[in-house]
C-alpha cells in the first residue's frame, strides 16, 4: 500500500477536474478540512493504542513507525465508508485504525535488508536502521498481533458477529490471499517478464486490498447491508488501483518531461508498470475508468454522505506529484 | 515456546511419580493413547487450513514449520480445557489450531539471522534456510495473520461475543504485552546479570503466555465461568513455568553427569536459568511447586474429565529429557 495523500492534499482543490456523477453537495465539498480533521482524530487513537511503556525500545519502535507523518487514507476511508452508511465515527475508528497498522508494519519489514533492503523511509532512517534488525521485526510482528486484536477489544457499539467479520476481512487483506501473496509474486517476478494480468494481481494484493479491507470495514460498522458492503468494496479496489497507475504514470512523466535528472526508479529497475504495459495514453484512460467505476459504486447512496468518498476518488485521480 | 511433548511421551507411563491430588479415574488414564488421538486430528485441522495454493513457495513455506512433526501441547490444551466444561472438542479447534500457528511462526522469525541465527530446527533445515529470508518472514506473517483470521472464520458453534475474547487473548498472548515482549526483553539481558524477577517475567512472557491463551480460548470455547477461565489460565501458566524449568534442569544435569561431553547450550551461552539462580534442587522444588499449584487449580472440576490436564502437569513436571 503506498497511497500518499499528504503531497495530494497539498494541492489546491481548485485545481481538480471533476468526473461524471458529481453532485451540487459534492462539488462544494472541502476535503482538505475533513482529511485534516479525520488524520487529527485518527492519529490520537493510533496515539491511545500503542502507549509507550516496558518494554520501552519494542514500543519506541512500533510508534516510530505508526505514528509517523504521512499516509492516512486507509484509515479515512474506513471512516468514510461507516458514516456514508449512517453509522457513527467511533464504530469504524479501531478498524480504521487497525489498517493503519498493517500499512506501516508491512513497511517494516518491506524495507528489511532481505526484503527490499531500503535505508530510509519518507526521509527518516527506515525502522531497522534506527531499532536493529531484529527489533524491527518484532515491532512488525506486534502491529500486526494488534491490529486483529484492537478491533477485538476496542470496537464498540457494533453487533460481535459483525466485528468477527472485521476480523476476518483484516486477515483475509493482509495474509496469504491479500498482501504477503502479492510481496511474494512480486519478489519472484523480479528479472522476468510480467503480463498485465500478473501486474494486476500484484498491485492489487499489495495495494488495493487493504484499501478494500479498510472501506469493508468501515461498511460493516455502519451496519450496511451486503450489497452495501461489496459496492464499497468495488469502490476501494477501483481507487486503489487508479492510485497505483498514477503512480505509475507520474514515474515515466518525471523522466520523461525531466531529461537529464535521474530516471524514475521503476524505469531504472525495469520494473513493469502499466505506462509500460499499455502505453502512458493507455494507463491515463485505465485510471480514468477506474476513477468513474469507483463513482459509480458510490450513485445510489446519499450524494451529501458520499461527498468526501466522491472526492477521494478525483483526488486520486487527478494528483500530479 | 519450547515445550516438546513427543519425547515427553515417549517415557513409559509408569515411570511417572505421582504428586497429590490424583484421583482413581485419573490414575488410569492413558495420557499417550489421548495425546496421540489429538494430535491426529489437530495435525488433520492444520493440514486444511493450510492448503497449498498460489503462491506455492509462500505456503509450501508455511506448511514447512506448521506441519513439522513435534509439538502440538498448547492445542491440545486448549482442546482439553474445553472437554473439561463440557464443550466438544470442534468449538475449541480453531483456537487451539492458531496458538500452532503462532508457535511455529514464533519460532521461524527467532530463527532468522538477525535473531538468534538458528539453520537447524528440529534437524531439519531453518524455515529461512529452505526458502530464503524475505519469504521466511512473509511466511511468518501470514501465519501470524491466519491465526486471529481462523478464530474468528472458523469457530462455530460458540457465540460470537467469546469468539472475540478468543481473539483478544491471542493477540494479548503474542504481541507487544506477551510473547514479543518476552523475546525483546530476552535480547536486551543478553551479556547482562538477569534477576530471578526478570528470569519470570522472560520465561512467562516467551513460554507460558501462548499456553495460557491456549487454556482460556478453550475455556471460553468450552462455555466456562469467568472463575472457570481464570482457573485454568493460572493452571496453564504453572505447567509452563514447570516445563522451563524442567528444561532448565536437564540442560544442567546433562552438563554435569556426562562430563566430557559438549556443555549444556544455557550453560555455554553463560544464560540466566533457574537452577544457576536458586541451585539445583531450589529449582526442582520450584518445577514440584509449580506442578502441585497447576493441579490445585483443577480440584473442584469433574475429576474424569481432568483427568488429561492432570497427567499432562504430572508429565511435564516429571520429565528426564
Amino acid at each position: 500500500m503506498a497511497i500518499s495523500l499528504r503531497t495530494t492534499l497539498s494541492l489546491s482543490s481548485r485545481s481538480i477536474t471533476f468526473f461524471r456523477c458529481y453532485s451540487s453537495s459534492t462539488q462544494h465539498f472541502d476535503l482538505r478540512g475533513y482529511m485534516s480533521a479525520k488524520i487529527q482524530r485518527i492519529d490520537q487513537a493510533l496515539d491511545r493504542a500503542v502507549p509507550l511503556r516496558h518494554p520501552l525500545k519494542l514500543h519506541e519502535s512500533m510508534r516510530y513507525s505508526l505514528l509517523a507523518p504521512g499516509k492516512r487514507v486507509c484509515p479515512v476511508l474506513a471512516l468514510a465508508s461507516c458514516e456514508l452508511l449512517g453509522g457513527h465515527e467511533s464504530a469504524a475508528m479501531p478498524s480504521a485504525c487497525a489498517t493503519e497498522m498493517i500499512h506501516p508494519m508491512s513497511l517494516v519489514h518491506d524495507d528489511l535488508p532481505c526484503m527490499d533492503d531500503d535505508c530510509l523511509r519518507r526521509g527518516r532512517p527506515s525502522n531497522h536502521v534506527a531499532f536493529g534488525e531484529d527489533v524491527a521485526v518484532l515491532a512488525g510482528d506486534a502491529l500486526l498481533s494488534l491490529a486483529f486484536q484492537h478491533v477485538a477489544e476496542s470496537t464498540v457499539g457494533v453487533p460481535a458477529a459483525r466485528v468477527l467479520r472485521m476480523v476476518t476481512e483484516l486477515g483475509r487483506a493482509f495474509g496469504s490471499e491479500g498482501m504477503v501473496a502479492g510481496q511474494v509474486v512480486d519478489i519472484e517476478s523480479e528479472g522476468k517478464a510480467v503480463g498485465l494480468e500478473e501486474l494486476k494481481y500484484i498491485h492489487e494484493h499489495k495495494s488495493a486490498v487493504l484499501a478494500e479491507a479498510a472501506a469493508v470495514c468501515g461498511a460493516i460498522a455502519g451496519g450496511g447491508s451486503e450489497e452495501e458492503v461489496e459496492r464499497l468494496r468495488r469502490y476501494a479496489r477501483c481507487i486503489g488501483l487508479a492510485h497505483q497507475v498514477v503512480d505509475d504514470i507520474i514515474d515515466v512523466t518525471r523522466t520523461t518531461e525531466q531529461l537529464g535528472k535521474t530516471a524514475g526508479k521503476d524505469v531504472a529497475r525495469d520494473k513493469a508498470t502499466y505506462p509500460k504495459l499499455m502505453g502512458i495514453d493507455g494507463a491515463r484512460r485505465f485510471a480514468k475508468e477506474m476513477v468513474e467505476r469507483a463513482e459509480e459504486e458510490l450513485a445510489g447512496f446519499d450524494s451529501s454522505r458520499a461527498a468526501p468518498l466522491y472526492q477521494l476518488a478525483r483526488f486520486i485521480g487527478n494528483r500530479k506529484g
